[in-house]
C-alpha cells in the first residue's frame, strides 16, 4: 500500500524571529493563517486516505502538529525524541511502515516548501510511487527544472530515460559554485534536488543496512518494541539521506538504481525573509505588509507585525530595511544583510538564553 | 507660607510610543525608573516640607502620580477633570492655595524637564520666591540663558534689574524664526521662556480677575467647593497663561509687573527621542541603548527596548536609525525623521484608534 511521510523535523535561523527554537519554520502559521506543514498536508488531499498519511517530526513539536492537523491519526505522529538527521527520519518511517506492511511504498515529502499547483504535485507523486513500484531497486527523488543557478541547492545529474518521464540520476552534486551552477543550468542537464523521495520501503530499507547497517539496526529495534524509542534513537549516527545513501546509491554499486522524476511546479522554500515576501502582496510602495501596521515615507520594505491585534507597527523614513515584531523578539535589519540573521541568533542566544534564539 | 505645585499635566507625541495618550512623558519611569514627574518631586527636596508641594495633573494621571509620588499628601494633588490649559492650571492652583492660606506664595513648576544641578535650581527658586514677596505685584517668571537659537522655545526680553539678579521682562516672544533666534542669542538680552512662574497667589488670582473674570469666577468658585469641580471646570474657557496674563502684564497696564530671575542650570525638555538619548550613555559604536538588545554592525543608532524582560530587540547593518519597542507598538525610524513622529501618530489613531496613540 503506498503511505506519504510528512518530514517536518528541523529548525532554521533564518526566519528569526518569527521561527525559533520551540516554533520552527514549518509550523508558523504565517500564510493566511495557515502553517507550511498544513499546506504539506492539504496538497495530498485526494491522493491517499488520511490514513496512510504520516508525519515525522520532532517530538518537541508534537502538540503543534496535532493541533494544525487534527485528522491526522495518533499514530501516524512519529514523534523522533532527538533529532538525528534525514537518513534516520526515512529509515524510522520505513521500519515502521514495514511493520504494518512489508509491501509498503513510501512518499518522504517535506513540509518547508510552497509548492503549486498542488495537482500537478499530486500527478509527479503518483508517477514516482509508479516508478519506485515498476523499476526493481528504485530510489525516485524528485527533481526541480532550475529557474536560475542557485547556489544554495544541491543539483541531480541525470541520465537516461528508464521509462516515459523517469530518468537516472547518475550523480549528486552539493552547493556548487556560482560558475559551476551557471553551466549546471545551461547543460540543462541538472535538477535541483528537491529533498523529496519515493521508494519501496524494503528497497529503502535494504540499502539503509548496506550502508548502515548499525543504523538499520537500531531502527528495526525501535520500530518493533517502540517502548524502546527514547533509549535507542539518541544512539544513532547523525547523517543525511543525500550522502549516506543516495549518492553512493547513484554510483549502481549496491544494486539500487537512483531514479529522477521532474517536478514541474512553482517552488519556493521560504528559506529566508525575501523569499517569503515574494508569496505575499506589495503595496503601491513595494513594501510587504502583514498585520497592524502604519507606514509613512518608507519604501521596498518588510513589515511583520506577529505580535497580535493589540500591537501596531509604525515606520517612519525606511528603505529597503525588515522589521519583524513578535512577542519575544523585534528584529530590524537592512534587506541588503538578512542573510547574516543567523549570527543575530546567535548572539542572541549567547546573551540572553536559547529561549530567545 | 511657600508653596510648589508641579503642574504635571499635557501630553505628547514625540516621544510615541514610549509617552501615549494614558501615558503622557512626565509619568514614563525611563530615567533609571524614575519619571521625570519624581524627578521633579525630587528637585524640591529641602526646599520645602512634603506638605507644602502640591501636584495639579490630569485625573486620568491621579493614579499615577499617587503610585509614583507615595509622601504626597491626598489633598495635594490636583486632578483636573479635563485639561483647561496652563491659565486655568495656575488659577485653581492659587484659588486652591487662597482657601487655605491667603498669604499663600506660590510656584508653579514643570514635570517634564532634566535640571541639574538640584541645589542650583532651589536657590533659584528661594531666590524668586523673595522677589515675588518683595516686588509689589510681581509676577516672576524664570528664564533660562539660552544655549542655541533654538526655535522651539518662547524667548523673554529683559530689561531693567529691579533688585539684584531680578529684571524687568519687557515682553514675551512666542517661537520665533532661525534668523529672529540668532539674533536674540546674539543680544544677550533674551532667555529662554521656562515656563515656571513664582508670585503670591493673590497677586495672579488679582491678574486673572482682570484678563479673565469668568474663569477667575468659576475658579474661586470651584476652590470654594471642590463637589462642583467637575460640573464647573470642563465650563472654563482655554488659553496659555503666557498669552492670558504674562503678555498683557509685562506692558505694564495692569499694575503688574513681570519679574525674570535667570535659571542658571542645565535643562532638558527631553522633547523628543534625540534629547532623550543625550541624556543616555553612548556605546562606542555611538548607539544608545536600553533594554536587552543585540546590535550588530549597527552605528549612531536609538534603540530603546522598553517591552520587558522577556523580549530582545536585534538590528542588524542599521546606521542612524531610531528603534522603539512598546508592548503596545513598534517604532521604526530614521533619526532625521523623528520630528515627524506626530504624523505617524495621527495616522495610528485614526486607522486603529486612540488606545494605541
Amino acid at each position: 500500500m503506498r503511505y506519504v511521510v510528512i518530514m517536518a523535523g528541523g529548525s532554521g535561523t533564518r526566519l528569526w524571529p518569527l521561527s525559533r527554537k520551540g516554533r520552527p519554520k514549518q509550523l508558523l502559521e504565517i500564510f493566511g493563517g495557515k502553517s507550511l506543514l498544513r499546506l504539506a498536508y492539504e496538497r495530498l488531499e485526494g491522493l491517499l486516505p488520511t490514513e496512510q498519511i504520516l508525519v515525522c517530526t520532532g517530538r518537541a513539536y508534537a502538540d503543534d502538529v496535532r493541533a494544525q492537523l487534527p485528522e491526522l491519526p495518533a499514530e501516524n505522529l512519529l514523534g523522533e525524541p532527538v533529532g538525528r538527521d534525514s537518513v534516520n527520519a526515512v529509515g524510522w518511517s520505513a521500519a515502521v511502515l514495514l511493520e504494518r506492511d512489508p509491501e509498503a511504498d513510501v512518499a518522504m515529502v517535506t513540509a518547508d516548501q510552497i509548492i503549486t499547483p498542488a495537482d500537478r504535485f499530486r500527478a509527479t507523486l503518483a508517477e514516482a510511487f509508479v516508478a519506485a513500484e515498476e523499476i526493481p531497486g528504485a530510489l525516485v527523488t524528485l527533481g526541480v527544472v532550475p529557474t536560475s543557478a542557485h547556489t544554495g541547492y544541491g543539483y541531480l545529474r541525470r541520465g537516461e530515460e528508464l521509462r516515459p518521464g523517469a530518468f537516472r540520476i547518475e550523480e549528486f552534486k552539493e552547493k556548487p559554485s556560482l560558475d559551476v551552477a551557471r553551466g549546471y543550468v545551461e547543460s540543462g542537464q541538472y535538477w535541483w534536488n528537491a529533498g523529496m523521495f519515493v521508494w519501496r520501503a524494503a528497497t529503502l530499507f535494504a540499502q539503509l543496512e548496506r550502508f548502515l547497517p548499525e543504523n538499520a539496526a537500531v531502527l528495526h529495534e525501535v520500530a518493533a518494541h517502540p517502548e524502546r524509542l527514547d533509549e535507542l534513537f539518541p544512539t544513532l549516527a547523525r547523517t543525511s539521506v543525500d550522502y549516506a545513501i543516495m549518492e553512493p546509491a547513484a554510483t549502481g554499486a549496491s544494486g539500487a538504481v537512483v531514479v529522477g522524476i521532474p517536478l514541474e511546479v512553482q517552488w519556493s522554500d521560504v528559506g529566508g525573509y525575501l523569499s517569503y515576501a515574494e508569496l505575499l502582496p506589495k503595496d503601491h510602495h513595494g513594501n510587504t505588509v502583514t498585520g497592524q501596521s502604519v507606514l509613512l515615507d518608507s519604501s521596498g520594505c518588510i513589515v511583520l507585525n506577529m505580535v497580535g491585534p493589540e500591537h501596531v507597527v509604525a515606520t517612519l523614513g525606511l528603505e529597503g530595511m525588515l522589521v519583524v515584531a513578535t512577542p519575544q523578539a523585534t528584529l530590524v535589519a537592512g534587506l541588503n544583510d538578512v542573510e547574516r540573521v543567523k549570527m543575530v541568533v546567535a548572539q542572541v542566544s549567547e546573551r540572553y538564553g536559547a529561549e530567545l534564539a
